[in-house]
């Protein structure tokens, strides 16, 4: 489920964001707590290793790595900020075009309850068969991008039981073999079901059948947005570049900033904290950023994040069939308001 | 209330943003200085504790302990500039999104006044219903996302008082199941009844028509936007992140910028200042620019420099009435302008 | 006036931008020199300070406090650098944007030209009221952000006697009370009038009053982005800390980037310049950056790097005014182009 | 072929991205490893020839020639980091809007299917003709700037043989010399094949006519648009400052990174362990960011990870054609869906 | 002309672009080799002065001029880095949005052929003339932004004996008096044409005439977007603070990267190299980057790599005639596609 928080930090007041850092559900805790033990495992295991076995000619070589690893991890030899900052970036404002490209039916049903006229049986089925198509559509493009709805829909007989399409439909839709993705096939059928209620006369007029064949490119439109946002994704590279920077970085970590022995007196090395406070705070904030490019990759997952797919397939077939049926020239009396004069 | 100075920064002049510093309401301070004061209070405690609590072996560990945390907040360990450089960015460019999504009635109106037609009762009632519908939905839509709209209409029925509504209407709106916001009700509403109005004649034509269906769809799209752009929020991941980051940035400077005695002859210790002129600078801007992060990242709370949502309402139904009502077909006189020849 | 000088630059020649450098007007220099000359004063304040009227006892303890300061701003401490880049491309976004809302009444005045008919007087009439209610409510929005312009119209009797408005459209004006701009009242006239001209026949058909409509709206949406624009300003937190970052950075500065007494053999004080080349150099640098944020924050300001607004507004009245009369159905003779074969 | 892997990545769970780092297809190894292994040669030449070839005076000198070097590609002299990010976020923009503006024939299809009438074999060849000519100015567009294309494609023979064009037509397109690509000429012939559909009343009125030509405007602008992409480029001036800072500093990291004799006592060379980890990463991370600008660059070659433009020729005129002949008019009864109540 | 390379960098291989460093046309040899020679001269001049001119006092005051130079040449005092960085991608934005805004008459011309009828002379008259003012407009505005187009067609006269201007409407042309560019005249032109040829019924109804009417005001937007391009520059201010910036950081490296007697052991200068290779590639690095801006700030000069405005003229105006008249209702016969079944 989508994590909305926004209310909750509506007025900048004192302290702001700090009350959110007290949450589970969609915390960076929850993503990161699993990589933070591992991290400390190791980081435990050099950390037992140098001290208690190692011999003393050993544990001088090993101090002379660590120093050697850490002159690295000071300085800004692995580019891990500067390339996260910019994938993160680039991942985030996918991100926000993925889910702008959602296809909402809202406008296509008003158009389609404003222009396929008549209250009776025919009317509805116009209405209703032209809605539904469209929704048909878009569940048959987000089963093949997201997972929970891959879930819900594991094949089409399930789109057939959820209503969604008749059983001839389905034998229409299989009878045509493509290796693409098929969803612009409903599109077709409402695209010709609407030129048909044209010949019958349930759409009026020319004019009221452009007005229907705009707002259905405008939705196909996003559809097909949506499908090729998942088909050519940030290239590989860019994320293996990302990926392998910051493990590398915290590989060497592990190493370099093991507490020498300040009876050595290694420069910087005058304590003995057994905890690498800062380096588990560095591995907390740049780990927690891929975490965050990682997340927002690919919204359609199973995060706790990611959009809540089902709910809105839910929300639009539900909203549709209201609007172009239930409420179709269903209006409360027309009356005065209260500031007329 | 939204805090304007452009003007005042018209012209850029000799200390130009200067004056912009000595302000009070939405600015950085008042923001800001209860963070302040924290801050200090917690480095006077520790300042205090060091100085005369602590045994001289107790301060021999503190200073090795200050002196290890400042080590890592003097250079660039914890990255609190870029995170918060490419968060700020980003959230700012979510803000002016949302403020340009606000629906504005100005295009509609004109659409309305233009093609809906009748000086008699019937077509100024038509209008006028149009219109308040155009406004109950971003009432609706407004009441879920802002928190001032919330304070002002609690409750469905404070909408039907505020004249937004009938009784009946509202009715009608209850009498529909929907675990979504239902903001696009009124504009089904609308639609049906530009359509009614096309067959009493009222609206003359289907071109006409369609013009209204338009606006009506750009209308609605800018309230769908502002829903979503509330409901999905920035990845909580993301500013849990950076929250952290500068909180605990500062959490380790406490520490790591306490003034060691000068005698002890420490490393850039030579001055003991008692007050941390740097470190509360820094603070402040650090501090600041995450301010600027809470402030706009919902820019429909009760903050100073939120929009102020309450009186765009009272201005978008006052000027959608006027606009249909008292100023139909209400023109001066065409007379010749000054520079006819 | 705004400063155009990219036909100079047109080539990447040797030392290209190097001829920008010897210009005053517009330039930075004009911008800075008197923030640069407060600033050498009091740099030189100090430095004479430090050097006469100090005993060596409180020379030692400045020196001390020099010190100190120079620490800070020699490293990152104050993160003027990100801010600023930050801030001034946000800024700078903006004034394009603010630049690109500009109401032109092109496209307006060639589909009035092209669909509003009549040789005669009615219909000359009619096109020049028109096309001058278009200008009228661009004046009124500039009138309010622009401090040109507000200067040549200081009320609104100034905008009458200029032409763009008669005194019985005046009192229609004045006779809505609305605590907002009114910009939009023209406008509204301009739908009425456009509808009232399709009643006449001069409009001869739906899809050019369709026509008319649409690019009304388009011209209404930039005026209403500019009024927007001019009202939701950056917010005034994220102004303050940038001119904070600024100014107190350089206030350090003033005291850190002393020549110390070069015999004392401070770190990096071996040489006694009494001009602080890279620190004015500095402030010229930063304190430009900052300059161009101002500059740009408000464009409709009297900067000379501003834009013309009151030009603009004389050229969209005269270009209207020829485009729908004087040039109206005025064609030369059609005859065959050179190259008819 | 386009790598595509966010479905493995939909999760954000434990180690996420490092699933992805085992792949060779699309990987930056396989695009990296020839370089890597030929800056290991000759690093590894530089230091066969240091240890056992030169005299211990000219190790001396090379020694020094090292150290010096180090001194610059330790610290920021050459920008590579920013270079590096800023470019590869203009070019992962350009390569994204290159995407998006691929043409793909759906809207087309959808409005020529519901309003080219006739089931006849007239209507169908209209139909068919219409959408052939819309694929071919695409092929046209595509054969000029991708490589696996021109390859599919070399002459315009191939594509006549293909199918997309008559011989007829091939005459036709070759009658016309024009310096600049004609990929324009089948999208004319759209528009006058259209324009002679609506005389002969297969179009049936002026605005389904209008709406052909609105959707054949914005394909066009599409294939324009895809043009200019492949003929204006990032000016290659920016390219080589590019290429140039990180081949110049990894030219001189082959020298300044070389282990020096340990017992000589020079700071940080205090161990040698023959291989430059830390040199090999960032060489690893720099030249793979590189990679990454090369890939993204032009989509239109034959990485891994470039365009699939063949089979997007192959699915667009599928497509097409079974939207327009098979599934003309074929609408599966339309029955009561499972929710009619 | 503008040089194009994207084709030989199409696939990402083994030193993928280092094939484009061996190029001379368009390159930033080109651009930069006198700026090198002049740099190199300078610091020449001043390494002479130093080792041979000066006695040994004056040598020790030069290094220690040059020691202090140095020191703030080493660190971020000067920021090139990000100012530039911002700069040239602002730039680049503007020089992509300028590209895109290049008025492109191929909408236009498909919509004049496809909805003005008659094979006959005064079809051919209308059509050709119709598309002479729409390239006529463009060749306005770019006469006054590009110095190339400017070159060609010094007067009007110029534009007239090249074909797209008669004699007579020069004249009408002339007869107008504006202070601002007279680019949009030709367009009313078109407008009023347009509305004659609907009279004489050249234009069979209205649909079709608001087509013509919607794409001329689309090609109007792009001139006049290209007309405030030019107008609307980057402020001066930001080019001077950029342009400064990096003139000044290499007029202080002249004197701070002089190699000084090794023997006097100043640090970091152990080694006399006579070539200052690091200063040399730094000042490639940041003037080319500075090259790169003041090549894309304005793509309509004479550059290598600027827009090849004139040949585009010419293009559009070929094309356009060819597309209005040769290719007017000229099919090639209509005959079943190969894959017909």
């Amino acid at each position: 489920m989508t994590v909305s928080y926004t209310l909750e930090v509506a007025d900048a007041r004192f302290c702001g964001f700090s009350k959110l850092l007290f949450r589970w559900k969609g915390s960076i805790y929850r993503l990161l707590y699993k990589d933070v033990l591992v991290f400390c495992g190791v980081y435990l295991f050099f950390s037992v290793f140098y001290r208690f076995i190692l011999t003393p000619k050993q544990q001088d070589l090993f101090e002379r790595i660590s120093l050697y690893c850490d002159q690295f991890t000071n300085t800004n030899f692995i580019p891990v900020l500067f390339v996260l900052g910019f994938y993160v970036t680039l991942a985030f404002n996918r991100w926000w075009g993925q889910y702008t490209s959602f296809p909402l039916p809202d406008n296509l049903m008003m158009v389609v309850s404003g222009n396929v006229h008549g209250a009776d049986e025919r009317g509805r089925l116009l209405r209703r068969t032209l809605m539904r198509y469209a929704n048909l559509s878009s569940v048959l493009i987000l089963r093949s991008i997201s997972t929970r709805v891959h879930k819900r829909f594991p094949t089409l007989e399930h789109i057939v039981e959820a209503g969604f399409m008749t059983t001839q439909e389905l034998k229409k839709f299989e009878s045509l073999h493509s290796d693409f993705n098929k969803y612009w096939m409903p599109l077709t059928w409402f695209s010709n079901l609407a030129s048909r209620a044209r010949e019958e006369g349930r759409v009026r007029d020319d004019i009221a059948l452009g007005l229907l064949m705009d707002e259905l490119n405008k939705y196909r439109g996003k559809c097909s947005l949506l499908f090729h946002y998942d088909w050519i994704s940030i290239p590989l590279v860019y994320t293996q570049v990302v990926t392998l920077a910051v493990y590398s970085y915290f590989a060497f970590c592990v190493i370099g900033r093991q507490f020498l022995n300040p009876e050595k007196g290694y420069k910087d090395h005058k304590l003995d904290m057994y905890v690498p406070v800062f380096t588990l705070l560095q591995f907390f904030f740049y780990t927690g950023w891929l975490k965050v490019g990682e997340l927002i990759i690919n919204p359609f997952g199973e995060d706790d994040d990611d959009f809540e797919t089902n709910q809105l397939i839910d929300r639009n077939i539900q909203v549709s069939m209201l609007a172009v049926d239930d409420m179709y020239q269903n209006l409360a009396p027309i009356v005065k308001d209260k500031h007329w004069a």
